[in-house]
């Protein structure tokens, strides 16, 4: 059965302060998104970089094909879910937080304030997405197009998408 | 009073060969957003990336909210304001870099040759803008309606901007 | 004369496998744009980052103007081009790489998975291409414009291009 990681990043939620429906969001995408049967790995932790760092590295030693993250990506001293992304990473992808901040300028200007990125932990993508689940739909539709095809280049299983609500593309070679 | 940072990055500038006409061009753009009164901290300095750097610092500890500055962005070995920049930072924005270079892009297919970007070094939100004063206006303008909000996350002081001027954006959360 | 250095980077194309048609197909775009004659230095290599790295380093000290690479940009764990390129130079160019996903993900999705890359070594520039012939010539045609310039601005030979197929801008300053 291929995992896939879900990591809440957030103090409020890791704390019982208010539920976590970031996290809910990215499921019910990816449940939307694809065919391939998966189990979700679902996460909710505090901003704690150490913390993340160590549990992206545990996802990924869970060999998890991708594990998506939600919150910390802004510019407040508690946001370092990139910064735990880039030190766990051994390649990044600076396109996809290109793309990602693209997508979202067309809604909110403030949307370059996000750091958000991706990047390779050994057989793992990892995607950084914001913390507003508007936002999260909005990101996580503009690249997940690129996912499978990723996926198949790192080494990881055969993720296939329904084709109705998300088109994956492998370019043929 | 609120500080904000001007720093010109201009060896011939700072060595009186001409006049300084981007470090005004900057504050004569805020004059225009901003409604709330600052105080300008204006320095013109050789491209060299200690001075530069410590003059951030300088200016950060001064508790500018906001740091701007103009050129030593481009490709030249004297072009060193964004490593300078790197340096003294706790956080890098990507975002502010990418989309200044696509709003200069529409004029020059050079844009692509600016390294600047932004970041946060303590409390202050600093961003680099090209050393052209036309691109300047440009730049600034495309990235100012983040800026408030940027710094209200990072715990600095509240800036109003003058509506007709200058539509700055916080979401509602 | 005036030298540009062109780096196939193929595991395979190095090997013998297959004929390396993306590093021709790099020369045949420049004898297209350019009208001042040049010596191409042509290099095919494996996947290696320490092979890719000497080479890099030996064509920026043969004073190669400009070095265009092809390939090993992705994310899977051999394509190691981009590391490469970011180990040997002084000053990345970030705007290069932007410029080049977006125009890319005009065809493909899948165009934010590549990490292409530019940069300054010494007194060369040096430019991420992808390993698709196609994908070569949109990313070239695209980013070429701003070429001739930064060339001028690290101190390089003043290349003039054929304008009927290429028209390199230059800022009048």
């Amino acid at each position: 059965m291929i995992k896939i990681g879900i990591i809440t990043a957030s103090d409020r939620a890791s704390a019982g302060i208010y539920e976590d429906i970031s996290g809910k969001a990215i499921i019910a995408a990816l449940d939307e998104y694809l065919v391939t049967p998966y189990e979700a790995v679902y996460r909710v932790l505090p901003d704690d970089q150490s913390t993340l760092e160590a549990t992206m590295r545990e996802l990924a030693t869970m060999k998890c094909a991708l594990i998506v993250t939600t919150g910390g990506t802004g510019p407040a001293p508690r946001d370092v879910t990139p910064e735990a992304t880039e030190k766990v990473c051994q390649k990044m992808l600076p396109g996809f937080g290109e793309l990602m901040r693209q997508v979202s300028l067309q809604y909110v200007p403030t949307a370059i304030l996000s750091r958000q990125t991706a990047g390779i932990c050994d057989q793992s993508l990892i995607i950084n997405l914001p913390g507003k689940p508007k936002s999260i739909r909005e990101c996580l539709d503009a690249v997940f197009p690129a996912v499978p095809y990723c996926i198949d280049l790192i080494g990881g299983p055969y993720l296939e998408c329904n084709e109705a609500n998300m088109k994956a593309f492998r370019p043929k070679s």
